[in-house]
């Protein structure tokens, strides 16, 4: 079967031009097929740079934009022509498979659950930031979605992270850790505390509180935290990461010994970089709701649009969503059958 | 005036010997007089492998030790002969002007709280964690003493966090940043967007809500946050700077030209390294109550206890409480005035 992606052309910092190569760069390499959203103008000239098999990328014309600035919910509903509107919409008609975007975060989660709704007994989709370690990936979840969460949010975010991290990296039972500050399960805030007994009393395979020093040590393959500190985490990382490279550059930059030395060591801190890359996995996926979503950086290169539509396949192919389902079905009955309020997620912040 | 500074030689995951040579540096190094409390035949044999001006150590024992999974409050009533509560009764006795402890964190503030007392109209003291970044240090607060806040500890959590700042680092007016997931005033958790109000309508410098991405750059001098996000931001951000040289480390070690490489490279390396050690600060301030106090990281070195007793003692004599109380008279007359339950204090994590 091929999966039809749809790839907002108009979302992110670089205009349509990176996401054009980033959707060619797929389609070359995979068998995908890719819907591009936008002005169908500035698409199509992006498109002469390119060879490709041509059957494989289509275009749809929309005449608007929802901008990072705008609010998310409000813009969805009044922009029908937008293009991450259109694309859930032909998500919903089963025209495409999955939708990638790299725009307004909070207005791709919109748009996703406006269009196609929530998996049944899903209170909160949200985000999964996937973080590299020393050994391998993490799954951090919720990255933005949700600021001010409960402890069955947290729970369903445990289940949500866990199939996507079995399904898709191939862990068969995911250890999964509850963010907080001390590794005692009586540790945290009122939200860690009451999510920490509700982990501990389901079948998941629950190992308790993680630090924040443990995320980087590849020890657990789940990370479940609300969104306020799972978005501050995302941002300090990479904030962080940026940091250590600048001032090892600076300290480099000072003798002309430490120069040369970096000139042989250049590969090792390509291979790094390469390593620790947030463009590897392309973007973060959106779970929860009755479809398939990748949220990318703002700034996401060619390279980070063509993993983010790689991974929406693997979605896709491996039933994520039904791996949910099955895992809410398994897992404590009682877990997140109310429906809640969504008016917060007006907030929504992703990796954009 | 010579300052005495009391040290609490049994915390800390080294025992009392590496205390005691920090201590011994201090005195070495500084005008600085410090008393030592703990085990007085393990200090004294410690002792033994120093010079230093004798005067200016002094040793008084102890026979009981708060352990570091002991619960604070309880701990701290019960064990009336540990060394960190008898360090802060000679505090409040005078016979010191200031307390460094790298034993249990949440120990060190039930103590200083118990023995001192809050600073009047303080409705939560908080630890104060100092960052290095592209530019000088910044200040984050809290960083693990209050894991759930209203509105108005952050508030004050901003006042205090300032006159560190200006006292101990010589900013005039330090810029605050509330930590958020959005630059706009309006992105934030429940929490976040009414401190936001608050530090608005205040007449602090406030400039707004910051991303985590903004901690390293250097271009805000004092953070805001819950003592959870604000801990989770402190262990993350070591977990990372580890992993980071971990990795780097990884890369350069697969071939034999990186490793000649790094050879060259090596004391840029080395310079980052002290850069970005948080040993150079010494420890985190414990800020709001009626004394002066530095909770150390539990495997500080020699060097990170001797400026820990340095930092200490600028707190003292460049009054950063007199400055705290300036600063709350000035701001909102609203702000802390109630009185808090302080019980969940015993949840209090610091650097250890």
């Amino acid at each position: 079967m091929t999966l039809q992606i749809a790839l907002d052309a108009m979302g992110g910092d670089h205009g349509p031009e990176e996401l054009v190569h980033g959707a060619v760069q797929a389609v070359q390499e995979s068998d995908v097929g890719v819907t591009l959203l936008g002005d169908e103008q500035r698409i199509r000239t992006a498109l002469k740079d390119y060879d490709w098999p041509s059957a494989r990328i289509q275009v749809v014309h929309t005449s608007q934009v929802v901008a990072m600035e705008e609010s998310p919910f409000e813009a969805v509903s009044r922009k029908r022509d937008s293009s991450i509107r259109v694309a859930f919409e032909l998500h919903k008609q089963g025209k495409v498979d999955a939708v990638v975007s790299a725009g307004n975060s909070g207005a791709t989660m919109a748009a996703a659950i406006k269009t196609l709704g929530r998996l049944d007994k899903i209170a909160r989709p949200g985000i999964a930031g996937i973080f590299p370690t020393l050994k391998g990936p993490v799954v951090m979840m919720d990255v933005g979605a949700n600021v001010d969460c409960r402890p069955h949010h947290l729970f369903q975010f445990a289940i949500m992270a866990s199939a996507f991290s079995s399904m898709v990296f191939g862990i068969a039972k995911p250890r999964i850790g509850l963010l907080s500050i001390g590794e005692e399960g009586g540790k945290g805030n009122a939200l860690v505390k009451k999510s920490h007994e509700l982990l501990l009393n389901s079948n998941l395979n629950y190992i308790g509180n993680v630090e924040g020093r443990d995320t980087f040590q590849g020890d657990v393959d789940v990370i479940v935290c609300d969104g306020f500190v799972g978005n501050v985490s995302l941002k300090l990382s990479e904030g962080l990461a940026e940091a250590v490279l600048a001032m090892l550059r600076e300290e480099i930059s000072k003798t002309l010994k430490a120069k040369l030395g970096y000139l042989l060591a250049r590969q090792a801190f390509h291979n790094f970089r390469e390593r620790v890359d947030y463009a590897e996995y392309g973007g973060a996926p959106l779970l929860g709701f009755k479809g398939t979503g990748i949220i990318c950086h703002g700034r996401s290169s060619a390279l980070a649009i063509k993993n983010a539509i790689r991974v929406a396949s693997e979605l896709v192919r491996r039933n994520v969503n039904e791996r949910i389902m099955q895992l809410l079905l398994e897992s404590s009955p009682t877990a997140g059958v109310e429906q809640d309020d969504l008016s917060d997620l007006a907030a929504a912040k992703g990796p954009a």
